[in-house]
């Protein structure tokens, strides 16, 4: 256990071993974001206020939150997608070019994530693979190609709740984004600012009567060649799938 | 940047590299939590229900989220740090000893941290270091020496906020929970879950005046001495700091 990989990690990232980062040398700060592909136009989402919500018991929320792993079939509102969106990534506020303060925390600000999305049944899309524009509040299409849901739920090793939920989130680290700052130890924080994200999401969800499972168990190198990721720039760090409660 | 440590620990930690687990293998499951100390009669915390909440718009409670770096001096109640430690880290269920169910999703419920608190400001509780026993929902002081605080802050690489505010979660990650299971890719999953953990505390700071900030930063040998943690066997994996808000 001691020498296993984790341990190493945990070891070579200590704060004593860091070395002078790229912001320290004076490199070029990555982009805030990726870029849009312009392709297609892009898709308004509704205001993320738009979505009504009861008030709640925080504590009850938290207290009474499980992980959900069968869903109706109901649709997801394409508002109610907006509110999932901005609470687990949507942008406050960007500082020239060089800063976004959004909804969660994340080391020193670096936000170094994208959204995509695996789209099964939201009111007003296509089935499809879409991507989130943060600082637009607005999704991209990537590609709407018959049985990706089923292609996604194999690199997710068979778990059929994605193909079965409303929507997959699908995580990417941009690590740069993160690295170019704090240097090796920046990974920790990759994983660190993942939960941050994936947390939120499962107290939303349970505000709309939905639910979320999240996935950590997944086929790093089919999951990657589905979002065609260069492994050396990003790659597919959590996952969680999201849809409305079953019927009692 | 290809090569360095975070990258490989990502390449490492792949599914396909998965060896067969020591759950697999038969091996005995370790304990759910640290065993109590039982040198100091522990501290019943209050109900955590007992402190009176507004009900939130959960939408505006993570809009207006941010990372809270200086705090007013007042004292947090014991009910409210009872409440913080539900939300953080509370079990709802034990089964048979073998798996607890928490307020906060965990991989597979492995749930591998224990928390350690540094009270500075807590009603009815002496300053010192405080462990919290999950399945009980009590404290167990481990030591209430003077100028711990400041020690600390200095390991937390002079970070003064965790002196000055009302008290400061350190999560310990005691990696076997989570590897027994999961392999050398459990440290993936360790990463995550703190993050889960860290936003409980921000969105439930906000909730009874108070504020957080996650320290990620800090020298992890010093860390680990102060706690008196076997690297091979436990470490502080993340940390935060909660205070009431200042007075505007």
């Amino acid at each position: 256990m001691k020498s296993g990989t984790g341990r190493t990690f945990v070891e070579k990232t200590k704060h004593k071993f860091l070395e002078m980062s790229d912001q320290q040398k004076g490199l070029t700060q990555p982009p805030l974001v990726w870029p849009t592909q312009k392709v297609n136009p892009a898709i308004t989402l509704p205001h993320p206020g738009k979505t009504p919500l009861n008030l709640v018991d925080l504590r009850q929320l938290i207290t009474h939150r499980s992980s959900l792993r069968e869903y109706s079939d109901k649709y997801l509102s394409l508002a109610e997608l907006s509110y999932l969106l901005w609470c687990t990534q949507g942008v406050k506020l960007v500082y020239g070019n060089k800063v976004t303060l959004r909804t969660v925390p994340s080391a020193g600000a670096r936000h170094a994530f994208e959204t995509v999305l695996l789209i099964n049944r939201v009111e007003d899309l296509v089935p499809g693979v879409y991507r989130y524009l943060p600082i637009e509040h607005q999704l991209e299409v990537v590609s709407t190609q018959p049985d990706l849901a089923g292609r996604f739920a194999a690199a997710c090793l068979g778990q059929t709740m994605v193909m079965k939920c409303a929507v997959a989130f699908m995580w990417v680290a941009v690590p740069y984004r993160m690295t170019w700052r704090y240097g090796e130890r920046g990974y920790r924080y990759l994983y660190l600012d993942a939960g941050h994200v994936c947390q939120n999401l499962y107290l939303a969800s349970a505000t709309i009567d939905a639910g979320t499972c999240a996935v950590g168990a997944f086929d790093d190198d089919a999951m990657n060649a589905l979002l065609g990721l260069d492994e050396s720039e990003a790659f597919v760090i959590y996952l969680a799938a999201v849809g409305k409660q079953p019927v009692a």
